[in-house]
C-alpha cells in the first residue's frame, strides 16, 4: 500500500479538535455508526472530538460515487460490501472536505458532538470467527496445561481459529453481567452451577470483514488484505472455570458467548498504511507457510500498541485514575497476519461476508509486562496481581472495569489512536 | 403439549394429495420459504404435493391476528419471532381452511405445485450451533481415540456444543463441493494442503429457535420448549482429516465451514406433538442432570425414525434407486433433549434469536445399522461399506448424492414425513 496525501504529516483540519487529538486527528478518519437519538442510526467519519455525519455529506451531494448510497444505511455492512477501493475514494474525498476551508460552510451543520451521541455496533455482524495467533498467549496458556510441550504440533502450520457467538457481540460499554454455568473444581466430585469465579479479560484485535467471497471459493493470499474494512479493539471476555470444565473435546461455548466487547470505530487498512511493518521472522526451526498462506503484502504486521487498564470499585470510589495492567504490542505478537486470518478462513470454501468480525485472539508479548489476559499475568491465579491501592487481583471481581487502548506511533508520520473499548463487570443475576 | 383437532386422524383435506401423503398430510402443514421465480421469496406450508402461500392468505383477509403481517415477509425469522402461540393460531387456522371444503374455491388460487419452486432456507441464520447430545455418536467416536475411556467426564453433565459457521448453511440441494485444506497423515512428517480425502456426512436434528431471549437473560427449563419453532434435517458435511490435524485445541472449524445442508420445511412442534416420548431412562449409575436442566416437559424426547441413503455415479447411471445406509432414530440417541439444548444455550446469560439455527449432533443409534455417518459405519475408514452394485465406500466419493429422511410414525395418529435433504458430491475445484 502506497502513502497518499491524506497521510501527509503537514495536513491539518478546519475542526480545532482534529489537530493534536491523540486518536481522531485527519490522518485517521475511522467510520462508525452513531445515534444521536434511540433508533435514528447513522453512518459517521470521527473527526477530533466530533463526527461528520456520512449520509448527510451525501445527502447534500458533498460526497459522490457508485457506492455513497451505502452511507444512508444503519449499518457499514453495505459500504464494507463495496470493496477496498470504495473506502479509498471515500478517505480521499473526506481528507479534501474536512481540511479544505471553503467546504467548512457546507459540513459543519453535519457535525455532531461524539459527547452528545451513542455509540452502535458499526455492522450487523454476520459470523464472528475467533482465532489463536497470538503465539505467546497460545504459549502461556498451553504451560498451564503442557509445561514441556505448550504449543501443539499444528500451531505452526495452521491459523487456529473456532467460531464465536455473533448475537453477544456489543460495543464499548455494555455491561459484562457476571455469566453462570457448570464449573468443577479439582478437588469436586462433581460438577455445580454457579457463578463464574474466573472471570477474565482477552486483549485483542478485531478484523471487520469488508467485500465477501462465494461459497466454494477461497481467497488467494494476494487478494486477501483486500477483503478487510478495518481494524478495531476487542475484548474477548472468558469465563476460565466454566471453559476449563466444558471446552473438551469442540472448544470454549459458554466461557465465551455470554458477551464479545468490541469498541465502535473501524480504523480503515487505509489509516493504518504508515504504521504496517514486515511479519517479524519466524523463529530458527520453524517451517515455512504453507504455499497458499504466502504471496501476501510485505507489510502484513499491525504496528499498534496495545494497553490494558483496570479500574476497581474502590479506585472508582476514590477518584484514581485507571491503573496499567499491560502494555505490549500486536506486531510481534502475531504468528500470522491478518491477511493470513483470511486466507485461511476461506481456504476451504467457507464465504465470508461483509460485516463479519474476527478476532485475532489474545495479544500477549513474549514478556510478562505485555501479556494481555489475567490468566497469564496471575499464572494461572496461583500470583496475585498488585495494584496501586493496596488492592490484589487473581480474575476480575464485580465493579471492575476493564479499558483496551491502542495506539499508532511512527516517526514521520501522525500517530493515531483505536478509540475506546470499555465494559465493567456486573454481578451475576439471582 | 395436548392433542386437539388438528391432530384428528380421520380429518382430510380437500387438496387431494395430502390424504395418504407420505410427509405432508393435513396433520403436519410444516412452514418454508419458497420462491416460484428468482428473488420471488413468499411463505407458505406444505399440504401434499403443494404449497399454500400464507403472505397471500394474509393479503387475502383468510389469516387474520396480530402476527399475520410477518407471513408476508421473505423469511420466516419474523414469524418465528411470535412465539408459540402464533404458531398454534396459524396451525389451527390452516388446518380448518384446508379441510372445509367451503374455503376451497377462495384459497385454491393460492396453492402453488411444489415441483414449480425452488425452495430457500425458511430463515436467515442469525447463529448456528452444532450440539453432540448423540450418545452412541459421541462414544463411536471417542472409541476411535479412546478405546478404553471414549466418554470424556464432562458428557454427562454438559449437553456439548459448540458454535457452527450461519454463512455456509444452505438448504437440500445445494451441490457440497469438496473442501480443501491442510491435512497430515501418521506417516507424514509435514502436512500439506489438497482435497479432503476423508469426507462424510452427519445424520443430525435441526432446530430453528422461535422467541429469543434478552442477553443475559437465561431460558429456564420448563419455558424451553416455547422458544422452538421446529424442527428439520440437518447434514453437518465432515472433513475429517481436516478435522484430524486443525481441530486441537479449539474444536472443529475448516473441517465444517465449506457446508451444512438443511431440509427445508419447518416441522412444528404443533405437528411433532403425538409423537413425542418420554425421555428414554439413564443408564444405571449415570448422574441425575443439574437442577438448571430438569422440569422440562414430560415428553421431550423426538419420536422420529430417521435413515441415510446413498446414490453413487455409478448406480445413477445404472438408474439404481438410492441404497439404504442406514436405519435409526432420534429418541434413543439423544442424551439431552432439544428443550434442555436450549436451556443450556441461554444458561449463560447467551441470547438466542429467532431463526438461529442448532444442531443436535450425530444421531447414530447403539445398533451399527443406526450409525449416522460414514465414520462410524467404515471404523474410521478401516472397514469397507458393501453397497448392492459391488462398490465399496470408507467415504464420500465425487459424484455421491446422500439423503436423509424422517419420519414420525405412530398408532392412532397420522404418520408424517420431515421432507428431504440432500446434496451431491462435486470433486474439488483446482
Amino acid at each position: 500500500m502506497t502513502l497518499d496525501a491524506t497521510h501527509d504529516p503537514a495536513l491539518s483540519s478546519w475542526v480545532d479538535s482534529a489537530n493534536g487529538h491523540p486518536d481522531f486527528p485527519i490522518q485517521n478518519l475511522p467510520l462508525g455508526v452513531f445515534a444521536a437519538s434511540e433508533g435514528d442510526y447513522r453512518i459517521g467519519a470521527a473527526i477530533g472530538d466530533r463526527i461528520v455525519d456520512l449520509g448527510a455529506l451525501v445527502d447534500a451531494g458533498l460526497i459522490e460515487g457508485e457506492w455513497a448510497e451505502t452511507l444512508g444505511e444503519e449499518t457499514l455492512n453495505g459500504f464494507f460490501g463495496e470493496g477496498y477501493e470504495a473506502a479509498s475514494q471515500l478517505r480521499a474525498r473526506l481528507s479534501q472536505l474536512l481540511s479544505d476551508k471553503a467546504h467548512r460552510a457546507a459540513i459543519e451543520p453535519h457535525l455532531v458532538d461524539q459527547s452528545a451521541v451513542e455509540m452502535q455496533l458499526p455492522a450487523s455482524v454476520g459470523d464472528y470467527t475467533d482465532f489463536y495467533v497470538g503465539i505467546h498467549h497460545a504459549t502461556n496458556v498451553g504451560k498451564l496445561f503442557r509445561p514441556d510441550n505448550p504449543l501443539l504440533p499444528n500451531y505452526k502450520y495452521v491459523p487456529i481459529g473456532y467460531h464465536g457467538r455473533a448475537s453477544s457481540v456489543r460495543v464499548s460499554g455494555h455491561p459484562v453481567v457476571r455469566p453462570s454455568g457448570q464449573r468443577k473444581g479439582p478437588d469436586q466430585e462433581v460438577p455445580a452451577r454457579g457463578p463464574s469465579a474466573r472471570l477474565d479479560y482477552e486483549l485483542e484485535m478485531g478484523i471487520w470483514v469488508g467485500e465477501g467471497n462465494a461459497l466454494g471459493d477461497p481467497i488467494p493470499a494476494s487478494e486477501a488484505s483486500q477483503h478487510i474494512a478495518g481494524y478495531c479493539l476487542l475484548n474477548d471476555w472468558s469465563a476460565r472455570d466454566l471453559q476449563a470444565w466444558e471446552y473438551q473435546p469442540l472448544g470454549p461455548f459458554l466461557a465465551k458467548s455470554f458477551l464479545t466487547t468490541v469498541s465502535p470505530w473501524v480504523i480503515t487498512p487505509q489509516a493504518l498504511a504508515p504504521f504496517m511493518e514486515a511479519m517479524p521472522p519466524r523463529p530458527d526451526g520453524d517451517p515455512e507457510p504453507l504455499p497458499y498462506l504466502q504471496g501476501g503484502p510485505d507489510k502484513a504486521a499491525l504496528g499498534i500498541s496495545l494497553d490494558v487498564l483496570i479500574l476497581t470499585e474502590k479506585m472508582r470510589e476514590a477518584g484514581d485514575a485507571p491503573h496499567r495492567l499491560s502494555h505490549g504490542e500486536a506486531a510481534s505478537a502475531m504468528y500470522w497476519s491478518a491477511a493470513q486470518i483470511v486466507t485461511h478462513h476461506a481456504s476451504n470454501g467457507c464465504n465470508l461476508q461483509p460485516g463479519d468480525l474476527i478476532g485475532t485472539g489474545t495479544l500477549s508479548t513474549a514478556k510478562e509486562s505485555g501479556y494481555g489476559s489475567m490468566l497469564e499475568l496471575s499464572n494461572g491465579g496461583k500470583k496475585a496481581i498488585d495494584l496501586p491501592n493496596g488492592e490484589t487481583r487473581t480474575f476480575l471481581e464485580d465493579g471492575d472495569e476493564i479499558f483496551l487502548a491502542a495506539r499508532c506511533e511512527k516517526e514521520g508520520a501522525i500517530s493515531i489512536g483505536l478509540g475506546s473499548c470499555s465494559g465493567r463487570v456486573l454481578p451475576a443475576r439471582a
